[in-house]
């Protein structure tokens, strides 16, 4: 029997995936049909991204479950009419691309590079930087990403810890987890990378208290998620140097109003949501392998336990 | 019997090395006295950087070695009274502070950093780069120096090639020589770094041809020496696009003047001379391990060839 899959995304979005989803799915020998309109009844399985207008998943009866196409769920965990099955995106690409971001911006830290590209001419001053064991860097947030960029990390060479809500353990990086583990995690964190997914216990877990546990002079790296940070306490931070430098790539409002403070800021860098992209490719492949897992009986990959929100 | 250990190097590097040195020598058992001047006939080893005053080698008729506190020998390899074995500064400490450079701009260029760090406010522009295994980097020289700058470009995930005069074998690196694998190394590097030594074969190999195998935009790092690169055809090809950004840490006269155009080129970024620099620490256990070696009737490491100038 053909199955039915449902495409709720933004504009555009259904026309980048068809090609290779319709092959992802031939390879996985499942025979289904890929459209942006259905009779609910009918929907055996969603693809949904948040800019979906779809918004009611009570009518999707028969519907065994909603892939989404984003890692972050949080715009659709809490839906009370989502009673489907939730699964993650879980995209080695984008695992790769997160990796590729942190260790570019946490490598360009530690050497110093800013003030070379920023030198005045003539400014030969030759200082000896420590080397990355002697740096040490932690890294909030240890799920699929957090862990892939703390695990390269440490293959840099780099001194590394990390903190989760709950305890985990990673060769070669110093695990901490809970709210004492949080207060030695940041005093120790010479570069801070924040990974967490968001939900109620992340909201500004960046926040004044916590900036202030950090070395004077840190640097920060949000790739995860916007809300993690309190703006106006990290704002303050940088202006009185307990923060040195911030590098942000996720924002409570998207695009970033040009007036935001963030934008004009001498120590602040901004890139726009790129850090980790869904790469229509391997996410396909990734879609069509978690439908041939349900359809064979297995379970869902990378469910969302809605209890802990991701 | 006391070993007599001649320390000539510029002003204030012997006591830099004293303490390291003193400890290194002591824990592989060498007695040993560390002096800065001495009767020539007296001295068994010289430990040695360019910016000593001896230039004249002749008298040191019982000296076993002279052993290079740098890496490059250049300044010392043509000297013709120098007949005693030479060897060079292989530092795992500099081998390393190399990689973390290499990687760190090689990670810049690959994510266009320099766009986001001069961001014009309000400027959300997104777009997805491409991931490490699509970007093409290349490595001219493959010493100690360049292997270890290749391997970790391709554990981050980068296509990497290399290129060396003799034929050279590296896993997961594809290996070019001789005049017609550069060629090829050129053609296909969108990322190019120079880790030769300097040699008569080796300067301005970075000239005006050699720059146009490059595809279009390039990036250029150069943690090497400042003579493999035609300053003049260097900065043509930046005018001209055909080189988008080059970022130099060795020149050929150093510190580099303020006039000099590099300077004042908006797209080169200027480091100096910091890429890797010798640590006294492990330099110092690398210099009393080979000392130790010859006095045990065993070969002395890196020792260099005469002939080919490294």
């Amino acid at each position: 029997m053909t199955l039915t899959l449902l495409f709720a995304a933004g504009p555009g979005t259904a026309e980048t995936y068809h090609a290779p989803l319709t092959e992802a799915l031939h390879a996985e020998g499942l025979d289904a049909r890929i459209v942006t309109e259905a009779v609910p009844e009918a929907v055996d399985y969603i693809l949904y991204a948040p800019a979906s207008p779809l918004q009611d998943f009570t009518p999707y009866t028969r519907t065994k479950a909603v892939l989404s196409l984003w890692a972050g769920v949080e715009r659709i965990v809490a839906n009370p009419t989502l009673t489907q099955p939730l699964a993650r995106m879980v995209d080695p690409s984008l695992t790769r691309g997160m990796v590729e971001y942190v260790c570019g911006h946490g490598l360009r830290y530690h050497l110093g590079m800013d003030a070379h590209i920023h030198a005045r001419p003539g400014a030969w001053e030759p200082v000896e930087p420590p080397l990355a064991p002697e740096r040490r860097v932690g890294v909030m947030g240890l799920g699929a990403l957090g862990r892939a960029c703390a695990e390269a990390l440490r293959d840099l060479g780099f001194a590394v810890s990390g903190w989760s809500a709950r305890a985990k353990a990673i060769e070669g990086v110093t695990c901490h987890h809970g709210p004492d583990g949080l207060k030695t995690l940041l005093q120790g964190s010479e570069i801070l990378v924040t990974l967490l997914p968001h939900t109620p216990e992340t909201e500004t877990i960046v926040n004044a208290g916590t900036l202030a546990l950090l070395p004077q002079g840190a640097c920060l790296i949000n790739p995860g998620r916007g809300a993690l940070i309190d703006d106006d306490a990290l704002l303050a931070a940088l202006d009185n140097g307990q923060i040195g430098h911030a590098t942000l790539d996720v924002f409570r409002t998207e695009p970033l109003p040009e007036a935001h403070r963030y934008w004009h800021h001498p120590r602040v860098t901004i890139t726009p949501h790129i850090a980790a992209t869904t790469r229509a490719a391997s996410a396909a492949r990734v879609l069509a392998q978690n439908i041939a897992r349900v359809e064979t009986g297995q379970p869902l990959l990378h469910e969302v336990a809605r209890a802990r929100g991701y």
